[in-house]
């Protein structure tokens, strides 16, 4: 299956009506099976599935490494992953969706899901990056957005080191870009604390929590974030970028990991 | 609670960082309970929460019209919505969102959820538009989305006739916007074989589904389809239209109620 397909449209120009093949992007229905029993279906782009699946699974809180998987079988074809684990699903399977009802305490973390309070992480690293870099980096992924161009339809999500694109994902949903991210790294044990993520989407409390567990400590968007991401993001301790463009950004969150931002910070 | 927050925020441009107020989008998490047991928790902009249940629990094939709805009452400051219906819930609590496997023959409805079976239909309608009036409601949908143009955090879903917006709904998620109308449109028994929907977001194949359940004939958007919303829009007779800007739109699926397209096939 490919990325995207062609579509055969009525363009209105006016008045003026003319048909083309337009260029669509791709959505497959993929259902992953744990240990034989229906655990989830996404609609996703038909890209690095197996990346897909593990990073969702991590994500969910389900695994915590590679090793957990005991065999992973993709049917592209019919949207179906098979995944064995090395251990029982126990109450997972029933409770990764639940709401999360912390303390009554104002200074209780603002996690909704029970999965997230196992795996969401207080991100450690003291990497620091610089303004100029972080705009580059966000230049390199509009460089490699062809698809995005084409179509509209898609987002992309990148690993990074300061000095450039590692591994770039695309997907029609923004958070499976980055599962898909997040899949990689678990199958390569790519050490997070040097790295830093680039992102087209909005960055909502959903991807703010992934980054959390991949545990990066910079997300760079061209988008905008909501307030609970922000809060969140200033208790996990990560640096939340939004607005990238090419001259300026907006710093929401940890900007202490942003070298210009600082010394302005120290100065004023 | 506020449809949006202000932040303190570091702005670069350029070399020069300066501090401002920016204003985000809030996001609530939110979760339904149904008959005293938790269904499900969704992040949404905190307005309108009462449509958004009631659209949502509809989509999801759980109620059909407002009379299975005993009570209804929302806590936002807690994020929950108490639901009792005048039924019990049976299996559709486990089985909402549990894929759906077609016949295999390749006629067969691309549906992948079960509850979508039961509650999509194949939209009726002899309405016909003129191309002039779906560009004229998107440019109405761009003049009322003013807090889109503060915080670039949400989408909007307008309920149209063919001459003007009737109500407008706004959330930081397409589907929560497109929920919001559904509620409204369920609460007052709005007949919607002359009504048209005009939307700030990619037309997925979820957003399709949704459309299809409202038994809206005509979906406008400035935003991309992916090809499994067309495939479902010309099996459920549901005119999709994209990239609709300023003087140009994209008709991807029954261009039939779009006059002088139809005009223009017809000549050709």
């Amino acid at each position: 299956m490919n990325v995207y397909d062609k579509w055969q449209t009525v363009r209105m120009n006016n008045d003026r009506a003319e048909t083309f093949a337009d260029i669509v992007a791709t959505e497959l229905p993929l259902t992953i099976m744990i240990n034989g029993e229906e655990f989830a279906t996404i609609v996703c782009s038909p890209t690095n599935l197996d990346e897909l699946a593990l990073g969702f699974l991590a994500a969910e809180g389900v695994i915590r490494r590679v090793d957990d998987v005991s065999s992973l079988q993709v049917d592209e074809k019919r949207g179906f992953v098979y995944v064995e684990l090395t251990k029982h699903l126990d109450n997972m399977h029933v409770d990764h969706s639940k709401r999360f009802i912390g303390s009554c305490c104002g200074k209780s973390r603002q996690f909704y899901f029970k999965s997230d309070v196992q795996t969401a992480r207080t991100v450690q690293h003291n990497l620091t990056i610089d303004a100029t870099q972080c705009l580059h980096l966000i230049r390199l992924l509009h460089e490699r957005s062809t698809f995005f161009k084409q179509t509209g339809g898609v987002h992309n999500a990148a690993l990074c080191t300061k000095e450039g694109l590692l591994e770039v994902r695309t997907d029609i949903g923004r958070h499976n870009a980055l599962d898909k991210l997040y899949g990689y790294m678990l199958r390569h044990e790519t050490t997070p604390h040097n790295k830093v993520i680039a992102f087209s989407g909005r960055i909502s409390s959903e991807v703010l929590l992934k980054v959390s567990k991949m545990n990066v400590a910079v997300i760079i968007s061209t988008s905008a974030p909501t307030s609970l991401a922000l809060q969140l993001a200033e208790d996990l301790h990560i640096t939340t970028i939004g607005f990238a463009r090419e001259q300026s950004m907006n710093i929401y969150t940890h900007a202490e990991r942003i070298k210009e931002a600082n010394d302005s910070v120290l100065e004023s």
